[in-house]
């Protein structure tokens, strides 16, 4: 009797399941099929990976860590313009993360600006423009760089990746959107649709809340440490915003990657959702059978999408040189 | 120019998208819909609340609060009646939060089980059982207590609430089971289907992870608490396991309802999924407007429904009175 409570091993969730959010967690242990996701990406050739530019790239540094978030100014144009005109008068450094509600969303800016807050301590805007015209959505175009998701979805007729991003469309309008999947980063606002300007920004940290898609501009989405932001601890206030000033979360810089020395942010690479790794990857996350899995999932939604990102070490006088992040 | 970053009243996303979580964080500020949430469910008729009985609640209690969990003893049998038990065996006690994966599970149980523990150490199951018989799904019966969602899903033919669980159900196949989102809490095992014992469980903190439906059993649902999981600081080794003993979020104890002083504990009601104002609230979600909100959602996905849960204090010699949690 000496073994009760003895469990040999217990991998719980090896598979895929465990595998969606980082290569860091990738494990082939009891994986079934002839391709695992780890095999999928080692044999990806470097041309389908993407580099990102890093003048898209937001680092937003909190005293737990660095979120990385690529913007999506192909997508956004006026609020991307916006943020990185408020990024590069440090506008952001000394702010707070002010809000935190479960299972929905992230949120930071200047206090001064929120309800309960006093307006006249506001920080000054600067050269950015304090109101946008709304870009809640975009037309359609011949040469978007689409890639469809044939799985369907519950609330758009067509879903995909628009970019890189996970996004929805709609032919009979002629309008595609970003969606509001777990890490998309979007741009508060007032009631007024033209009331946002990208100084006050939020992330998903729960189940897709779809009721945003469309009606709020989504500025990017989060590639690395959206965890920093998920594990806060949650608001007690109104909506989940902070009672007391001392509850928030510091800002201690945003900035852009094109204004960091290279050596210290490296260079941040997507798998292009265009190339064969990612068709199989999609394949792999549909039809993933195991002796821990018996039961393939399917279809994928599209925010249950894998889309990886790797971190490449830059070394001086070098070339990069892969490190799976 | 004093008004630069002035921004009066920042409700953000004050219409229901932000009430999906409790009461406490209502408001009607701005809906435009006759009725909204919270004045739904002030006009709910009290017999439109059903009490979950005593014995059916799990709490989990952490240093940062108490988790309440909904068990679900009516859809897996054997797993509810060996987690009921090891908790009167006080098992749970002193034991620990071992896992948080990001956008996944937290998981909790002896962490002389895991992965790098030592099994010499593990606690013992005491009269409870090693093995259970796989409780992944059920017949579907013909007195079920069966709300169907007509809204459609992406994995399942239909999907609706059982005894008030999310739940889908495949009519070819005969099966109904309980569907994994956000907050629902099932036993983990190890890869043999008959492994998992209850005696370690995991809750859903992030986007539905639909694989595990039908491939685990669900033993219940949390009905407060949540955030003291989700918030946790995600763990860095493999999985998302905590990587060093100190890292692990210590469990105070575990016990049901009935075993606590009903003074203490109070009462939980939730709104039945078959009242009338349960099928207002669902219209509300699908069909709401409002200044903030131009486009309604129109369709409304299982994981995304609002299930209202209420607490009531009990007063010694006094009947129930309503306060909502």
């Amino acid at each position: 009797m000496s073994l009760f409570g003895y469990r040999p091993h217990l991998p719980r969730f090896s598979a895929w399941a465990g595998l969606l959010i980082s290569l860091a967690s990738s494990s082939a242990a009891i994986a079934a099929s002839p391709l695992d996701r780890g095999s999928i990406l080692a044999q990806a050739r470097p041309e389908e990976w993407q580099t990102l530019a890093p003048d898209r790239l937001m680092y937003l540094q909190l005293s737990g860590g660095q979120v990385v978030i690529e913007l999506a100014p192909q997508i956004s144009p006026l609020h991307v313009a916006n943020l990185e005109t408020l990024i590069r008068q440090h506008y952001f450094d000394g702010l707070a993360v002010v809000r935190l509600q479960d299972n929905f969303v992230a949120q930071w800016d200047d206090p001064a600006t929120d309800d309960g807050g006093d307006p006249r301590q506001a920080r000054s805007l600067g050269a950015a423009r304090r109101t946008l015209p709304p870009e809640f959505s975009r037309s359609i175009a011949a040469d978007d760089r689409w890639t469809p998701l044939p799985d369907g979805d519950l609330y758009a007729s067509q879903v995909g990746f628009l970019d890189g991003f996970p996004a929805a469309r709609d032919p009979a309008s002629g309008l595609e959107w970003l969606v509001h999947c777990y890490g998309m980063v979007g741009a508060g606002r007032d009631i007024a649709p033209d009331s946002g300007n990208a100084s006050s920004l939020y992330a998903v940290i729960g189940q897709a809340p779809r009721q945003l898609d469309h009606n709020l501009a989504v500025v990017g989405r989060v590639i690395s440490g959206v965890e920093l932001l998920s594990s806060l601890p949650r608001g007690k206030g109104h909506m989940g915003f902070y009672e007391r000033p001392d509850q928030r979360t510091p800002i201690l810089s945003v900035r852009l990657g094109s204004d960091l020395p290279a050596g210290d942010v490296g260079q941040w690479q997507q798998l292009r959702t265009d190339s064969p790794s990612f068709a199989r990857l999609l394949d792999y996350q549909r039809s993933h059978r195991s002796a821990f899995y018996p039961r393939p999932l399917g279809r994928l939604e599209l925010c249950r999408v894998d889309l990886p990102v790797r971190h490449l070490q830059l070394s001086v006088g070098a070339t990069p040189a892969g490190t799976p992040h």
